[in-house]
């Protein structure tokens, strides 16, 4: 077993050469913010941008930062930014960027995200852009972006009908990753986090996998100690195929994308907003388990243990009520769909995926239908 | 004398790495530009953004450019773009993004940016960001962009309240320069141009300076050749410059700085736009000179040289009518100032200038005094 999930409070070093940073993952990392600040730069100013929902003060996470931030001696400028998607615009970036110029910031001072992946998009990309570059640290308070967001140095805004089409790579100089913000996360929110926790599991970590399983309970409860090491192995599996293809180019990072080829598809049809991303994606994974077994990929017993752990985490594995043939146009649309040629990424067994080209429209119909499409 | 300044059309490689690019000078470019985009990528579609002045049917370079890369096999798409600094904003950035996104524009296709340094910023920075970095081409069309920004990869727009405050750094794939667009360039323009390049004489390259000192008269008849062997000489000093501090992170860069701490002065008092930059940094190099004579780094032939120069190529060399007061408080308040310090670029001998901080504010003011200020 691995060590990120033998031992408690941890550390998971990103190796990218020059870009090289630390994830620390640690109930309390919230208070230390301002210490880990000045072990990592010598900033005398942060820009702290907060989801606004975090400035509530019954969670009162944002002022518990600044405070930290302030007591290692740096001049805070905060900026709350209102919840949910609509956030991530050009609107809202410049706002910022304005924001940041009128209180001198400069390539000295360092930006720190306190949210979930809309606040580290945004946030990101206005520290990659503003003076072409300012320090960055993340401290994501979901647990989508604790295991998803916080590796990867992806950063952006989205364009009127497209989503993440703006942005740069820019890799943060720390995370700080806190499980007792995951206390106050709604339960949805909670579970779209774990639906991307179980497909590491399935892709990458087969033992991961087994561990997960004799432990949904002390997820479903959200015990800190498996919080913190299920966070810390979904960081460094992360870890391990960024560090590989940084910017995406080697192909690599495509075997992240299991099940997003269905959870797309639904997610346009629904409506974006509708259902979460993670439950897309639980939904997108029992779809792509379905389609490798009618490959012959794998077993139907791989099949049931994957679904069987999706739902004893309360994840949805059937398509809501939905038209087929929306689903199938809205597949060919997908920007990752390469000239209408239907791409999944699909399990060969527990741990491991591969990517497959050329699949039978017909035979991606039928899937749909066996996950509840009429 | 440099290989460069005795041949004639001429290929400037610029080291950076992984990001090297190569500087094609010679006239006839731009009708080339189709070869030079299949020669370097396999792209199938050009975003071309071009100043909305070289669209005018009596200049027809947007045309020719457009034909070219039409010719190469590629789908263009052309977004013209406003004359004047005004267009380097978050809004004329954010109507970019969107025509490309409708332009089905992808990290496959290539940005060409055609026209000065409004231009090559917006363009780049509009290439760096779209899908977090599509490849970028450089077709400088004014003479200060030529010699001035297709080497560095600084990209950018403007906030409200400050220049250049948002970007990227972002390489091109290459740069075309055509001194057949400087024809049809104002007279002042192509002034401006030339101040620049009398700076890389006296900073980088004592030989350069009295190779330009001798072909002053092709320079203000805009000889070909002449022009040729010019740029490709600025553009090897500045890549030797930007080779060894890519990201402006040694401060050798600075040296490009030689009469800017004057000239942003005389330029934030006159009103950004009522002298162009290449106008106030021929006065900004004329004070620094003066003020190197002052500090007993260089003697008074080094300064009536320069100066001899500057004017055979009519440019401007006295401070235009200015209040002395505001200049001092405009020098304190430059963002290049380091908490109120007064830093210089100044000359020690033809081709060499050193960084030289704490200069007394008196000795600035009778500086400024001996340059024209009343």
């Amino acid at each position: 077993m691995a060590s990120e999930l033998a031992s408690g409070p941890d550390k998971v070093s990103v190796d990218l050469g020059p870009r090289s940073y630390d994830i620390r993952i640690a109930a309390g990392e919230l208070s230390r913010l301002g210490s880990r600040l000045n072990e990592l730069l010598p900033a005398k100013h942060a820009v702290l941008i907060a989801d606004a929902a975090l400035a509530d003060p019954s969670i009162g996470f944002a002022e518990s930062a600044a405070a930290s931030v302030a007591e290692g001696g740096l001049r805070v400028t905060r900026i709350d930014v209102p919840s949910g998607e609509t956030s991530k615009s050009p609107a809202e970036l410049e706002r910022i960027w304005e924001v940041m110029l009128d209180a001198g910031t400069d390539r000295k001072s360092v930006v720190v995200a306190l949210g979930g992946g809309v606040i580290g998009d945004l946030a990101g990309f206005a520290a990659a852009s503003y003076t072409r570059g300012v320090p960055f640290y993340q401290v994501p308070t979901t647990l989508l972006s604790q295991v998803d967001s916080s590796v990867g140095g992806k950063t952006g805004i989205n364009l009127s009908r497209s989503k993440n089409m703006v942005g740069a790579f820019w890799q943060p100089i720390g995370v700080s990753i806190d499980p007792d913000t995951l206390r106050t996360l709604a339960d949805r929110e909670y579970g779209s986090g774990l639906a991307e926790v179980v497909k590491y599991g399935v892709i990458l970590d087969a033992a991961f996998f087994d561990w997960l399983d004799s432990n949904a309970d002390g997820l479903n409860g959200r015990d800190g100690n498996v919080l913190v090491r299920t966070i810390a192995r979904c960081c460094r599996l992360k870890a391990d195929v960024v560090e590989q293809d940084e910017r995406e180019t080697t192909g690599l990072r495509a075997v992240l994308n299991y099940g997003h080829t269905f959870a797309h598809a639904i997610e346009a049809v629904a409506g974006y907003g509708q259902l979460l991303h993670g439950e897309a994606v639980s939904i997108g994974m029992a779809c792509a388990a379905e389609l490798s077994v009618r490959l012959g990929r794998v077993d139907a017993s791989f099949l049931s243990r994957q679904n069987r752990l999706l739902e004893a985490l309360s994840l949805p594995i059937r398509v809501p009520p939905m038209d087929l043939d929306s689903l199938m146009e809205a597949m060919r649309r997908d920007k990752k769909t390469e000239h209408g040629k239907l791409r999944f990424v699909l399990p060969t067994r527990m741990g491991h995926v591969e990517l497959v080209d050329g699949v039978a429209e017909r035979l991606v119909a039928d899937v749909w239908r066996a996950c509840g499409v009429e």
